[in-house]
């Protein structure tokens, strides 16, 4: 048996007429010879209509009944497409989180996926040529429905895929794949073929926002391969998948970008064991997370710390580093809410030290003064005035030379 | 475990305000020490609209989807409900027809309940003080989602009472119980105290519609006192119950009535064995449904048969009697759209002659002429021409005394 999965976001079955277009790309992955499992987001405005309507009912709706409101989002839609599949002729039905044994943990409105029933789905899929699954949801081992938070029907569609052994996870969006950078703020941006999970991580997690993150995760671990493209064309897209050795020679895939940063700087930290527990603690138990964290070796006993917040959570930072300045005495706070972080991503990094000093030498061309350096692995960041930040794009986007191809005129056959 | 079963329809659910009507009702259960299950259906308008998007979709919905997408509307309404029980600090949970083990047959749109999980609901109560449960709907043991048909969350209601042993079910709506007729024809209408399974079932039927026939059946079946009162008031309401000699006292309860009545006359049937069948066998064929049957003893080897069906049905029905006139020759086909049933039932009635005599007598009084009369058990119907309708079941209603308490002034002890 031969299975493919196909997810369809929620302004992909917007409309009846959306989810024609739908039955078209399900139509072709049955001829291909597949069993399909086909996982639906909420029709576009739902789920928002859902939860606006639980903030109607109560100001802090209990979340595990606010889960069993908006999860009918996905049931609606995932019946009406499975009526479209019937009045075709195909045979398939809708599939809801429980009937598929999709459990979860407990966390309600974030729910994390633990197991789909393997058997169950295999068993379904000899009846039925297609399954329609309500992404986005779950059940407790109670039984009780769970949702997996914004963005979690890409996770449902690559658990499937894992659990069921599918061939390929095609996710539909309203894109035509990923892209080497932003293209609203670069003209030259070019769609990638290919890109390695662990680039996909690093640029979801900058805003490319075409794949939710926890679900390249969850493709990674499980090597599922994930094919990214537009329903509203028939273009291949972007294929995320394990490294091989024709990425390796790219040097950098893209570039990503990130303009909800503020700075925090710390001056004159006594540099005694401890002290970086005594600022990130508090923060960590507030919930607070931090993006980049720079420390510098200390002159003369003290140190400066530097790091990144999302802007939203800086006034409550400050406060907390009010606490910190009073429990640690002497240090001062500085803030900055207009910086922005530009990052190039590629795993050919890795064997290649070029990268930072053509960065460098990229952005000190256009006059860019850089603020903070983070580098990882396959990542190098820089932090620096945010009015720079599109100029900084475009710079970078050049200096690498995406604007062309990566592989050879025959990529095509690479990507089997 | 003391329990108590509360169903809710549409309009006591359909907005926030209206919930905290209920939440009162329920909070009054839980006062008088009983755990609760309630019953909640879809909020006003939602199961139509859900309905209108399925014929958006298909012509001819999948009916398994189609239960599927309508279903929602129910799991909605409890969940919303819970938010506001999480919100009194009242330990509660929305639960679903899977979740609780509401097992149906396959007959999507109107499936019947087959068994409910008394285990299940007895565990969760050991944990929750209130279960908040999805009217009008339950699984098939594959696990998928079906719905009871229009009124089923009455029948929800009793089932579940009838599974958890609950001492009584409250079936809340907008009207303060069962009346001694329509009051909207007739202003001497009176609300009943009491009124038993098989008064209520004649009553129902009749399109007296306070509670869904088969409702009554199941409570029958298994001796569920329901008690219907609305959720605008706190009156007591009407108790459906077993008989008791106290209702054999009372020679009529109710005066029924039901415009949507056609009547067709066959003359000069053959007085042959066969006619009935040959007749009526075709009409069973197409699904449609006869009320009244009447056929006078023959004369010269022919007789005369009349009954009545359903007004939208009589276009069929008269196609279907020309084949039943070609095949079996020399009958003759004649109808009359334009009448009326009006009927006096009450289970006092067994024992006592007099009723018929009363209802000819009144009728004529008025100069209402009957058309047929057809008698059960513990009902009288004549069928008369519509335009006499109101005037009859006035006239009837007086006959019989109706608008005067039927129990003496101490009746309010011999409820319970």
């Amino acid at each position: 048996m031969r299975i493919r999965v196909q997810k369809f976001g929620g302004t992909s079955v917007a409309t009846r007429e959306r989810m024609l277009r739908v039955l078209d790309k399900v139509g072709k992955g049955l001829e291909e010879g597949n069993k399909m499992l086909v996982v639906l987001s909420a029709r576009a405005g739902e789920t928002d209509k859902l939860l606006a309507l639980a903030q109607e009912w109560s100001a802090n709706p209990d979340p595990a009944e606010q889960d069993a409101l908006v999860s009918t989002g996905e049931q609606a839609s995932a019946a009406l497409f499975s009526m479209l599949l019937c009045d075709a002729g195909i045979r398939g039905r809708s599939c809801n989180g429980a009937q598929l044994g999709i459990m979860t943990d407990e966390d309600w409105t974030k729910a994390r996926i633990r197991s789909v029933d393997t058997g169950k789905i295999r068993k379904l899929l000899e009846n039925y040529d297609v399954l329609v699954v309500t992404g986005f949801q779950g059940v407790t081992r109670g039984g009780r429905i769970t949702t997996l938070g914004r963005g979690g029907s890409d996770t449902s569609a690559v658990a499937l895929a894992a659990a069921a052994g599918a061939d390929l996870c095609e996710i539909y969006t309203d894109v035509e794949g990923v892209f080497t950078t932003d293209p609203n703020i670069c003209s030259q941006a070019r769609k990638l073929d290919r890109i390695s999970y662990d680039e996909m991580l690093e640029m979801a997690s900058m805003g490319a926002k075409v794949l939710e993150i926890r679900s390249v995760e969850f493709a990674k671990k499980f090597s599922v391969p994930v094919l990214v493209r537009s329903t509203f064309s028939d273009e291949p897209g972007t294929l995320v998948t394990g490294e091989d050795h024709s990425m390796e020679n790219i040097l950098v895939s893209g570039i990503a970008y990130d303009k909800d940063q503020a700075r925090v700087s710390l001056c004159s930290v006594k540099d005694v064991p401890g002290a970086a527990a005594a600022i990130f603690g508090p923060l960590a138990e507030a919930g607070l997370s931090v993006d980049m964290i720079l420390q510098n070796p200390s002159h003369d006993g003290v140190t400066d710390v530097n790091f990144t917040v999302s802007r939203k959570n800086l006034k409550r930072t400050l406060e907390i580093m009010e606490g910190v300045r009073e429990t640690m005495g002497g240090l001062e706070v500085r803030y900055d809410e207009h910086v922005a972080k530009v990052s190039a991503i590629g795993v050919g990094m890795r064997n290649h030290a070029g990268v930072a000093a053509e960065t460098f030498a990229a952005l000190q061309s256009e006059n860019i003064n850089i603020l903070m350096i983070s580098t990882s692995e396959i990542k190098l960041s820089c932090v620096i005035h945010e009015k720079y930040a599109e100029l900084a794009v475009r710079t970078l986007h050049q200096a690498f030379g995406l604007e062309k191809s990566s592989y050879p005129e025959d990529a095509g056959a690479m990507q089997d």
